[in-house]
């Protein structure tokens, strides 16, 4: 607001005062508007009304800046002298649009007004300009219907009845049916309309114009537009921008028409010119869609002339734009207008496709190659998809959740045994639940996908699905599933056990019929796209896997390794949650052993299978971490059975259950507590580990101790293992190469005590899921109830367990890290909750400076993207921690850390459990 | 471990190697041997093997370090030289004792070996020394019990068993009855239970020595000692000394004698001489209770000299030490000789009353005087005690925790309603219950103490109980309770509704009897003391209160505001739960704001009650906390009724209760969560605040908006709160002059963002319950199962919801301290959580530079007297955040934050409401 502040940009007559770059100061449109202009393409001149001028209508209380009003005059003085015509008057009267246009595309959430400039007295103006009066009327009540509508916020429907009255006295089944005197009947009626709601329908063109800029900045802050930007999480704007432009007609006749098109395929990325038009038509015609628009190809053949010129154009944008461009134009008797162009929007396929053809044409270098995909919509190139056609004719009964991408297609079943039975029998399933839990692993692994009517984003179904890299579609809760009929009612349709059922994990949709579906494609323009981003990438991206075969997904995807194996997972498949359980129920320690000893082999097995499948690299293998009460059955059946499998009464288990029982039991006894507690337990899965490691060749196990608050905690742990490891290398009679001990930051006291705890952890892995929840006081199974308000009044810009909270649990992260490589300068770090594969949390990772990053398998290829683009966009790793680093790098010279026990002398690890014993 | 180590100090004639101060090495009872020796008292030489060979020799695998051995040998020369006898052999055998004694004083729980140099060559030369024969063979056989029970492990039974069978057949009742012959014959039979047992009495005097030493070392880490040490937080000792000392004889006849006194009163801390001693006895006798010790002062009558001896030793020790000394002495033949002296253990009591005479009489200054007293042992002078003979008496039935100090006798009732009627009838009432819940709260505050078999130190009751200032014993798990039959058991007897029960909430006991108790002085020397406290602390002391009555029992106790009201507990009083669960239980806004109106008049009253009773002091207020669910009832009855009261089905009452339910209440939906989620309860609290504080003259209010993890969560009830000011500023046309507005830091991302939380706060109060909850991820209801274990294994000192976790919880504390200072210089800080009154918490908080510190009334004066020890201790306030509050200084200077809502100017303030109001 200095002295002479500019709150109006002109464009037109191939000049603009603003260009694309002032897009949070014009708006999207009004920027290219202007763009376009100085390119000297055909821009029907108009002014911009700045964003800064919304902003400041609504700190002043609905008031609009002193020189505004002055700036618009010549704005449309301007306006006047490039066209020859005159606003609000004859004989060459000028008709203006006024549109919205934000920094960011918000397509019909705020107003339009068109032909503004209409009135009693230059409609015969008009009429004599153009020599067609039925146009001239058609536009007269379209203005009148539009202005009330929008402007003075009048009844739509009270338009509607007024045309239809007309419409059936004088039989016209369509508008375009009304004739001159029809048209000018319904301006009649329009105006009892105005009469009636007590509203003026202002002659003056300058009222015309500044009340439906009024609108515009009004229709901002229309609760659409702020839903739509709370959706969309849209923030930081001032506000809209109005556009006055002057009008141009494409419905002037045959000559005339109008069109939008985009540089190249938005849905293949192939470079072939892609859109359609109308002739005689107005843009709201070719949206309508009651008239089919034709290829814009076909322009060609109409006219020769406009089409060449538009694939001038069309090029002309390419190379000044360096990317596909989304256009829109109008045809006036036979002259070519520009009305709009801005980044065409694309599928992933599309994306990747343009990047690399672009870069390889030479428009763009690689980084900006990179820098063009984004990372979330790779998810879409990853998983089979709907043929889209299909999925089109296909009948939709609910939506829920995307909560895991791709799509399925299958037989609907209710009970996790049966799909596991069925998908024996070899049939494609869909599991059907309520909510999963973990019992329904082995069903949830057997379908194809899985559909939930209650649960979150981060729901069990959610979480694992993601993890499997199966479709799912969670918290649907149009669907109501009943178990004992084994059947589902959604969208007034009943699916019965065995009724074929398909998802869109990517969508949330829910159709009841069988869609088919097309399987990924993961070389060409995405191959080069990932072999760009790990040549620019500084992070390193690992997975979370369970099991051989997720890992050998993952690795196919680019895994360099796995960040979090989850022991517990393995417990529940087939009969070893009988010895887990029995192991949990047991009475003393000798009992706990036994049980123990029959889980050894199998978690040797399963540590064995991952080894192979990562061929020498490294797996972080994290130790039991859940509460034991996850394990146990809480319904009187499943206790009645497991009380028969062990040979004891159902009441002695049912005691037993409830004593597990927590008020909190995230905060409960749990991860390194149950180590600690039941030192066995450690022992068992510190065996397992070790001696997996053994016998496989290049094996590189990583110990992760979970939940660890305080460095004695782990100290006791690492002790038990070492002790292990001591014995079985004895045993061996050789070391192993490769061995580490760490730990999850997860607890919040932890990432604060980070240099104590460095003492003894040769690495630290974020558990940023828990450290979420306890450092931001969130219980993730009961935020969902306020959190969405949360983050709809913008208290978190997202949800904490999607996107990485950088202020709390990231700060949280940067103080343990500069703590932790105070204390130890090579300390390993790395993440390994949930965010490792949302790509703004892999940006934070990358400017903390961790290691790496670790994320379920189908996330890896968006790791290692958005990673590329966090190096491009954010510059050299670590920023956020120079000052600590420095400090570490200058400690580090003066003493060395023990890195690796599997080096230590065997003399020094026995030396200290002596001590350690001694004290005991 | 130098060229040279010293491991031997040698002590007697006058000189020493050691002194008092060296009670590291030389534990306490070596170091004030040195001490006395140097004094000139007559000690018996000997030398003190240092604690510092205790840790050698368990790191060395139980051996000595070298040079150990000649040290030794050395010693024993000198003794030799000192004394004319020779160690092991006669004409003149040195005798001496072995005896253990670690730097804190653990009585009775490691071992010690009397009249060891005692052999078959040595006890005729004794005998011809002494020519006592009888003594002699009583010491030898002695000796070799103690030797063979205590050194070499053997069944301390089987030599009871062999000197009952000399007894027996010499009709001998007590050991004292048997003669030279019969002594002999015992020493005979001892003999046999060597052989049997295959254990060798070695004749050796120097192998005895060495065994005894080893057996000493040994007693170290026996179980019972580790226990001692455990449950007495004795932490950070290398070990235990070893006393060599040559053996004097109280038992030498009637000139000979043995005594303990204390140099004053240690029961009220009367300055007179204290103690008792018994003539021909050894120190064990006066311990073992057959003989009746006489009175100190009637060994004026016996020994004048000796008399007059021991007197001016008690002065010159008290004058020495500038304390109360606790001593042992022994007369050997008419011959005084001092064993012992130590600081003498006393009662609270007598601890205020020594120190403010000891200051009086000029032997230690007023720092010296408010360190002398345990703040914790205060808490015995504020609450009734019991008649010490009348405890004595009484049956104890069963012993708890001490969860709420204080002795209350009352007639048992076993649930809330019959304890308010009962109370009401005028009768004394202990409410026994399983365990409380806050819809016992009436029960609660109308009984005289409280009992409960299930919870820990900081279960409900316990926590409830320490606020009202109730005795309350709880988690007392040897009384079983059943409330069909109103009745308990414990120790084998059943107590019935109305008979009489005792509680020591000091102790734990439970006595199933009337004990008459004695009220608490709260002036004297106690008076001085916190005179004394007042005068050297530089932190403030608030209370936490609910009501007016433990407001007014706080501002007695010399509290200076209140740090913490918790609303919630307002809402449980009489017919408000109703109120209140209504509004839980409504449909809409409209059924919400209701019932909330009903409670606006009852909030307001209580307010304006407290902020009377307060006589203008400040007053923070926390709006509502606690999930909702904690309201409602969860079984069938109270869900009945509740459906009756309101006029509802009880299956609609039973689904919105299952609404409520949460995974993890703690992390859920509470806090300012459900201000802003139902933003009509921040309103309405606010209300009943602002309006009370405009009608109580003076009224402070300091509004607190829970749970806070989050700037914009403050920023959105702060503007509720300031929203509702201007209303009634306007009605009542004046401002008020305080309202502070702040919030707690409780949630870890509120401290780690304190920065941006002090922008809206112009207070932080740190809930470090919660703090610690969330920073170390315990929850308090939960923990208990592996808190236990984590403190004995030392993971943490103590437990964290005790003692502030300083490393963890505190470090958060200190980055919050930190940030919000840098943001505003002049932001007040406090803390409310249970730790306000922990003496090493609030050392904590001076030390960190909070403002004052709040706790429950009854530890007021506790805190008090801690804040001025820190001081005394620590120094300046604020040592561990200096850095920060110096860069806050320089900014300070730059710009100034505004400190109070209520000088605000109306526009600012309305302008921020509708630019946000706008944003929606």
């Amino acid at each position: 607001m200095a002295k002479k502040a500019k709150y109006v940009y002109y464009f037109g007559g191939g000049k603009a005062e603003g260009k694309s770059k002032m897009k949070e100061l014009l708006g999207g449109k009004g920027a290219n508007l202007a763009e376009m202009s100085s390119l000297g393409l055909p821009v029907p001149p108009g002014f911009t009304i700045t964003t800064e001028v919304c902003d400041l209508y609504y700190k002043l209380g609905h008031k609009y800046p002193n020189g505004l009003h002055k700036q618009v005059d010549e704005g449309i003085k301007k306006m006047e002298n490039v066209t020859g015509k005159t606003f609000g008057k004859g004989p060459k009267p000028l008709l203006v649009s006024v549109r919205s246009g934000a920094a960011v595309s918000m397509p019909g959430m705020m107003d339009t007004v068109l032909n503004l400039g209409l009135n009693d007295k230059t409609l015969p103006a008009m009429i004599e300009l153009t020599g067609n009066e039925r146009f001239v009327w058609d536009s007269y009540r379209r203005f009148m219907q539009m202005f009330g509508d929008v402007v003075l916020g009048m009844k739509h429907d009270d338009f509607e009845e007024a045309l239809d009255k007309v419409k059936k006295n004088r039989k016209a089944a369509n508008d375009t049916d009304l004739d001159v005197e029809g048209l000018k009947e319904v301006v009649e009626e329009y105006k009892k309309v105005y009469k009636k709601a007590k509203k003026k329908f202002p002659q003056d063109a300058r009222k015309q114009l500044q009340a439906a800029v009024d609108a515009v900045f009004g229709s901002w802050n229309n609760p659409r537009a702020i839903r739509y930007r709370q959706i969309n999480e849209i923030r930081g704007l001032l506000g809209t921008a109005v556009n006055v432009q002057a009008m141009v007609f494409g419905n002037m006749g045959d000559s005339s028409g109008t069109g939008v098109a985009f540089t190249r395929d938005p849905s293949t990325g192939k470079n072939k010119f892609y859109g359609e038009y109308l002739m005689n038509a107005q843009g709201e015609d070719v949206v309508a869609g009651i008239r089919t628009p034709k290829h814009i190809s076909e322009l060609q053949k109409q006219n020769r002339k406009v089409y060449k010129q538009l694939t001038d154009i069309r090029k002309k944008l390419e190379e000044h734009y360096r990317d596909m461009q989304d256009i829109e134009f109008t045809i006036e008797q036979g002259e070519l207008y520009m009305l709009q162009t801005r980044t065409g929007k694309r599928t992933a396929a599309a994306a990747v496709k343009v990047a690399v053809d672009m870069m390889k044409e030479g428009l763009i270098d690689e980084k900006t190659a990179v820098c063009r995909v984004d990372p979330k919509q790779l998810d879409q190139l990853l998983h089979p998809t709907f043929d889209p056609k299909a999925e089109d004719r296909a009948d939709c009964v609910a939506t829920g959740l995307p909560a895991s991408p791709g799509a399925a297609t299958g037989q609907a079943v209710f009970d996790a045994d049966t799909a596991e039975e069925w998908a024996e029998e070899g049939k494609d399933v869909i599991l059907i639940r309520i909510e999963t839990s973990p019992e329904d692993i082995g069903g949830m692994h057997a379908a194809k996908g899985i559909l939930t009517s209650r649960g979150g984003m981060t729901s069990h179904a959610a979480v694992v699905a993601r993890g499997m890299g199966t479709c799912c579609v969670a918290g649907s809760d149009g669907c109501v599933i009943d178990y004992k009929k084994a059947s589902m009612k959604a969208g007034g349709k009943t699916i019965k056990q065995g009724d074929w059922i398909s998802l869109n994990g990517s969508t949330g949709k829910v159709y009841a019929d069988k869609v088919d579906t097309i399987d990924p494609k993961l070389t060409g323009p995405f191959g080069t796209i990932m072999k760009l981003s790990d040549k620019y990438r500084k992070i390193g991206v690992r997975t979370n896997a369970d099991t051989p075969h997720d890992t050998e997904v993952a690795v196919r995807f680019g895994a360099e390794g796995i960040g979090l194996t989850r022991t517990e997972h393995m417990f529940f498949e087939g009969d070893r949650i009988v010895s887990m359980r029995k192991m949990i129920l047991a009475e003393d320690e000798e009992g706990r052993k036994k049980a123990l000893k029959e889980l050894l082999p199998l978690q040797k097995k399963d540590f064995k299978g991952i080894f192979k499948a990562l061929k020498g690299k490294p797996a972080t293998i994290r130790f039991l971490d859940p509460p034991l009460h996850e394990f146990v059955p809480h319904d009187k059946k499943g206790q009645d059975e497991m009380a028969k499998a062990m040979g004891v009464s159902a009441a002695k288990i049912k005691v037993k259950v409830e004593s597990l029982h927590e008020f909190n039991p995230m905060l409960g006894h749990r991860g390194c507590r149950l180590g600690i507690y039941y030192p066995e337990i450690t022992a068992t899965q510190a065996r397992a580990v070790i001696e997996a490691a053994y016998e496989v060749r290049g094996a590189k196990p990583e110990i992760m101790i979970p939940l660890v608050g305080n460095v004695k905690e782990l100290a006791n742990q690492k002790q038990l293992v070492e002790d292990i490891y001591e014995e079985i290398k004895k045993k061996k009679g050789r070391a192993l190469s490769y061995l580490k001990i760490g730990t999850m930051i997860e607890v919040p006291r932890g990432a604060i005590t980070a240099d104590e705890v460095a003492k003894e952890a040769e690495f630290f892995s974020f558990g940023t899921n828990d450290l979420t929840q306890m450092g931001c006081g969130f219980s993730r199974d009961d935020a969902g109830k306020f959190l969405n308000q949360y983050v709809e009044e913008g208290i978190y810009d997202a949800d904490p367990f999607q996107v990485l909270d950088r202020d709390g649990v990231g700060e949280l992260v940067r103080i343990a890290v500069c703590r932790g490589r105070q204390t130890r300068p090579d300390i390993k770090l790395g993440i390994c909750g949930e965010h490792g594969g949302d790509p703004s949390s892999v940006e934070f990772c990358h400017m903390v400076g961790l290691d790496y990053v670790s994320c379920s398998p189908y996330r890896v290829p968006i790791a290692r993207l958005a990673a590329a683009q966090a190096f491009i966009n954010r510059g050299a790793p670590g920023e956020l921690t120079k000052v600590a680093r420095k400090t570490a790098k200058k400690k580090a010279k003066k003493k060395t850390v023990k890195s690796n026990v599997a080096k230590k002398s065997k003399k020094k690890v026995n030396k200290k459990a002596k001590k350690k014993a001694k004290k005991k």
